[in-house]
């Protein structure tokens, strides 16, 4: 591979074989000199020109992951035609059904593993995911009537951490029935605190993923 | 201090020391110098002959903890005089209530700053607190009537999870008021799951317990 002319492009780079290699190894596993060998001709120097170390690819990485599903996610929050509640469907619809998930499912590692990856998760989730795209929902779902809580930050939050920790198979290593079952456990949860909003075709595409990560461990045990 | 002939009190003294400096100055911080330099005349070799390493006496002080307080919720477990739905709430009345809490509180650290910790209450949680205290309860529940559920294992794993990690200020750094306001949305979120069991004495020793750690991290910060 020549070396890229387009610091941007340059930087892309980067992170598609730094992703693909912190999925495949883990990220404790990989050394900025795998990632060098998989780029081809560019050298150590290119890469420190634009990161510091290899945890600041880690976060480059994560955050690229993160905006390109917030985008998705301020796109539901954005529309006018959904009240609070068919919202927060619409929300789980579209994060379960984004593009990246059946690749990342495919490759991913468990991330108790990679006690960074799962931090940076778990920090997004708390610090943007609740309060920038779950929360505004449910302010609107509370003025339109479709939502009802006196505590709408921390309804926000325990929706969001249950969704995105509790029911992820890369953290809990959960077969495709427990996942099915957990999800399940979690509409309940969100239908006893007024939002009835799963339904089979969310918790038959939890199972398929979940499937297709478990998949992926039995093949990368042999 | 003399040293002393009997090894389990020479263990004990060791978790004793260990634990007092483990919440004080953090697990990172702590150096087994430390912990010899609180425990007067023993030797570094008295103590490698019982514990391996630092992650070693770690181990067993949270082993010790979560051993105490296992045997107030085996106590609640085992009555005879309570329905399943009312040994749920007598389990978490008990916990909030026992007598480590307040000791606990008013030295505790950040969680989020001692991953090794938090990781470790987070196993306890799934792998001990979980099947062996809330599942043979809902278990209970489900055969008396007094709580109904088809996902018994996961119910009890998302419950135990939320109260010890979701609503836990060591973990979260809440406010007083927010420990509160999420106690409320646990209770809201039981209740939704068919077990009524979050009392305003519950919400308020929380909002008591989350305000003695807040005092602790005011002192600390001086």
């Amino acid at each position: 591979m020549a070396r890229n002319k387009h610091p941007e492009e340059t930087v892309r780079l980067i992170l598609d074989v730094a992703f693909r290699l912190f999925m495949e190894k883990g990220y404790e596993h990989t050394s900025i000199q795998d990632i060098i060998k998989h780029l081809g001709g560019l050298s150590k120097g290119a890469i420190y020109h634009h990161f510091k170390s290899k945890e600041d690819i880690l976060f480059a990485v994560a955050d690229r992951m993160t905006s390109e599903s917030n985008q998705l996610l301020a796109n539901v929050r954005n529309r006018k035609d959904l009240n609070g509640r068919e919202k927060l469907k619409a929300i789980f619809k579209v994060s379960l059904n984004r593009p990246v998930q059946e690749e990342l499912f495919a490759v991913a590692p468990n991330l108790r593993g990679n006690p960074k990856l799962l931090l940076s998760l778990l920090q997004e989730t708390i610090e943007d995911a609740a309060p920038n795209y779950i929360l505004p929902i449910i302010r609107q779902g509370i003025a339109d009537g479709s939502i009802e809580t006196d505590y709408p930050e921390e309804l926000a939050e325990l929706i969001i951490l249950v969704a995105n920790i509790w029911t992820n198979p890369m953290i809990f290593n959960n077969s495709a029935d427990e996942s099915y079952r957990k999800f399940m456990v979690f509409g309940q949860m969100l239908k006893g605190l007024g939002v009835d909003i799963v339904d089979g075709e969310m918790t038959d595409r939890v199972r398929e993923l979940s499937s297709i990560y478990q998949k992926n461990k039995l093949h990368s045990a042999h």
